[in-house]
């Protein structure tokens, strides 16, 4: 149902709160009434905005897909010179470079959510859902073209190495929660990336690391 | 501290029920309660056993790590006869297909706690560490004998390999619970195996599961 114009802000503090304490603590770590607490908004008014914390959590993910989505085409455009498997490299790792300068975690809410919700609650499961769809779709393009440019393997259809790659973040950032290292993504991206790329598209990835620490010295994450 | 002998089936069935309900219901969402409730035991006695909830999951992932490490032993004994690449293969099928068969789910409780607990828990964080290093060891003495017999690509050290299986692996069983399909996981490990094998082991895999299929042709995942 369509929420009146004028409570879109709260609708938006109220996502936004429950984002950053359902990445940090988890679906059942995260009580409501925290969340409204923290946004000063009474628990009668929630659910006009929710039908339960399901519901809630459900419009959470669907909002952060919006927002890792917006992120995608922001960083995207900014080495849009670059080959497109450098793309992804660099994509990837200023997701990492952000995360740790903005956030207590680089852990994915969308990780979280998979482990820890989506075959207990459908509505979650289908955001889920909807979510790694519209995700897998834009790292399909963006293998496709790096297909093309031949920086990367043929003998796999797009959206299988978009499905492999994603497979291998997610498991990555599992990794990096156990060991609190956030070094461990940068490896296992470049890593990864190694396997599918062909030995042009290897020099290309060498090129631009060796770029990108000449131009950014003081970034911690290279 | 050691723990009085007689004590020992108590302390199993409570690490039993434990790890069964941290699988399906996560961290936050298993109560203690309810734990001691199904096997029986008091309030009072639980704290003989372990200091605290952390205290008691840390033991719960431990011993959870020696179940699927004697798994791996015996499932590995049952396909020496084949090449280690096409042996990794079917350990893990019939890993998947054990917990279909047994489980109400596939998902994994190493990462279900590596996503939900490990960055807020010393103590489950250390257990998850030492969990992943032996299977992580395991893995990668399985990828050096691969690459000694040339079914496996020789530009990556085999502690690299079982680091990137691994993470795929974990990122294929969140795929598996956000689309109930457990078919993903096969699909996912099929690929993964690809992009790691030499021309020799894509052969000698795609024989292994020519050969499954044929003496196992009731069997729900192959």
């Amino acid at each position: 149902m369509a929420r009146p114009r004028k409570s879109e802000p709260t609708r938006l503090a109220l996502l936004q709160a429950g984002m950053a304490l359902l990445t940090l603590k988890g679906y059942h770590g995260t009580g409501i009434k925290q969340i409204l607490d923290e946004v000063n908004v009474p628990k009668g008014s929630f659910y006009n905005f929710f039908d339960s914390k399901a519901d809630f959590v459900a419009a959470i993910i669907r909002y952060y897909g919006e927002q890792i989505s917006t992120e995608y085409q922001s960083l995207k455009a900014d080495v849009a010179h670059l080959p497109e498997l450098s793309q992804l490299q660099l994509i990837f790792k200023s997701k990492v470079a952000r995360r740790q300068a903005d956030s207590p975690t680089c852990a994915c809410l969308i990780g979280a959510m998979s482990s820890e919700i989506a075959q207990s609650s459908q509505v979650c499961q289908q955001a889920l859902v909807e979510i790694e769809s519209q995700w897998l779709s834009q790292l399909s393009g963006q293998f496709m073209q790096a297909q093309l440019q031949l920086d990367v393997r043929q003998d796999m259809r797009p959206e299988q190495l978009a499905r492999l790659f994603y497979n291998h973040w997610q498991g990555s950032l599992l990794h990096y929660q156990v060991c609190d290292d956030v070094q461990v993504i940068i490896t296992a991206l470049d890593d990864f990336l190694c396997l599918v790329a062909t030995e042009q598209g290897v020099i290309n990835l060498k090129q631009t690391r060796v770029a990108v620490q000449v131009t950014e010295p003081t970034k911690a994450i290279t």
